[in-house]
This record gives structure tokens, C-alpha cells and sequence, in this order.
């Protein structure tokens, strides 16, 4: 008897502490897209750019195609968006939020950028991967 | 000087190990995308979405927005493609398969439809996890 209540009880605590770490990992990937909004919406594209893995095995997949790294990434963020008229106000919805693995999530939604020479929006399907601590996107395919 | 040889070589099994996964990994992926074109192209969209988890926890995000589920994602294929000549023959292109954690990877590609009623195609970006040792699709991008 007191076995089945301790296993019980036992599976209870590890519920609560399996979803109290997935909605940690929710806010702290949220919080990662906040900083992301803010940076954009003052052309610091570097500072948007936080939010990508550092890495050379980055992936972006866009109208374009395939880039390649977190340097190229910018590059192309930097050509296309050289003042804050381009780059205008960055806003995200989130249409799902799912964990893949322990440390791997997708994100689907939608960006809307306000700007003086048109709006632009589109749909997203990131990947967030928690390397060394912190959430960071390892790919991103924007339409 | 006879553990150091031992470290080197151990170092060196583990890495062709982890190398050999990996291709035997993105085999199984094409394989199971192979077998999407075969059932696609023969209007089979149920063998098509035998390439899916098949949960209600899996995310499509298309045009339309979200669809959440197999059963609602093979629904909507079957309302879009009620014959042959709307599924037509289906070819992918992969640009990037890579891994996420041990059991996912991501896969980013183009999709091209030959069909009577007219060509159609676009990019996706989709997640494969393994679950009960077979890879299937547990989310998707499609534009």
C-alpha cells in the first residue's frame, strides 16, 4: 500500500517537473524571439542575429534557397536590409510552440515587418536547439 | 604510451561509429521520402502519409495556416487531390538533411508536381523523428 502511493506520488512529481521544464523552455525560447523583435525593429541586425546559432552549420532556407552560416545569414540580412526604413518594426505570432527532443524545439508562425516602403509578412518554421545553455536557432525556413 | 594508442584508436572506431549512424540515419530519411513520391504519384495518399506520425500532435503548416493531426493533414490532402490528375507525379529535391539531436533530423527540399492541370511546386522544411525504430514526419513546412 504505502509502495503504490509512493509511486503514485513519485509520478506526480515527475509530471509536474517534466511540464514545469517545458514551459521554462517555452519562455526562455519566447523571451530569445522578444530580443530578436527588439533588435530588428532598430536595425541592429547583429543583435537579431543572437538568436542564430553561431555556427557554419546553420542552415537558412528562404525564396532564394540555401545559406549556409551564421556570417552569410547576416550578410545577406545586412544587403537586404541596410537602414531602419528597410528593416521597419519586426513582429512575431506564434501559431505552435513543440519540443522535439530534450533540447530541441520547433517554432511555427508568422513575421510582420511594419515599414515607410511597404509591409512584408510571411510564415516561419524554426528550429531552436539549447547548445551550451542557450536557445538557438540551427535552422530557419521562411516563406 | 600503449594507453595514449588505445585512446587514439578507441577515438577513432567511435567516430566511423557515429559517422556510419548518420548515413544509415539519412538513408532510412530517403527511403521513407522515396516511398512518399512512389504512393503520391499513384494517388495513394494514405501510403503517402504513412511517411507521417500518426498522432494528433502532428503540425502541418502549409498556405493555409496550421493543420494539427494525421487524420485532418490526410483529409485536407484528399480534399485538394481527389484524382491522379490533381496529385499528378511527385519529385523531391533535397537541399540540406541534417541532424537535430540523436533521434531527429531536419530536412529542407523543394517538392515538384507533374500534372495535367498544371505544374505545381515549392519548398518545405521538415522534421523527422524516430519513433518505435521508424522515422516518420512529426512536422512540416510547406510553401
Amino acid at each position: 500500500m504505502k509502495i503504490t502511493y509512493f509511486i503514485i506520488i513519485s509520478f506526480f512529481f515527475i509530471s509536474c517537473a517534466v511540464q514545469k521544464s517545458a514551459t521554462a523552455d517555452k519562455a526562455s525560447i519566447l523571451k530569445v524571439m522578444k530580443e530578436q523583435e527588439k533588435a530588428w525593429s532598430q536595425n541592429d541586425l547583429e543583435g537579431f542575429m543572437q538568436g542564430y546559432w553561431k555556427s557554419d552549420s546553420l542552415k537558412f532556407y528562404g525564396s532564394n534557397g540555401l545559406t549556409k552560416g551564421w556570417q552569410q545569414t547576416l550578410d545577406n540580412y545586412k544587403k537586404s536590409y541596410p537602414t531602419k526604413d528597410h528593416s521597419g518594426t519586426l513582429t512575431f505570432e506564434i501559431d505552435d510552440i513543440s519540443p522535439i527532443e530534450t533540447n530541441s524545439y520547433w517554432v511555427m508562425g508568422r513575421y510582420f515587418l511594419k515599414r515607410k516602403v511597404g509591409d512584408a509578412n510571411g510564415n516561419f518554421l524554426i528550429i531552436f536547439k539549447k547548445i551550451d545553455g542557450a536557445w538557438k536557432i540551427v535552422a530557419d525556413m521562411s516563406s
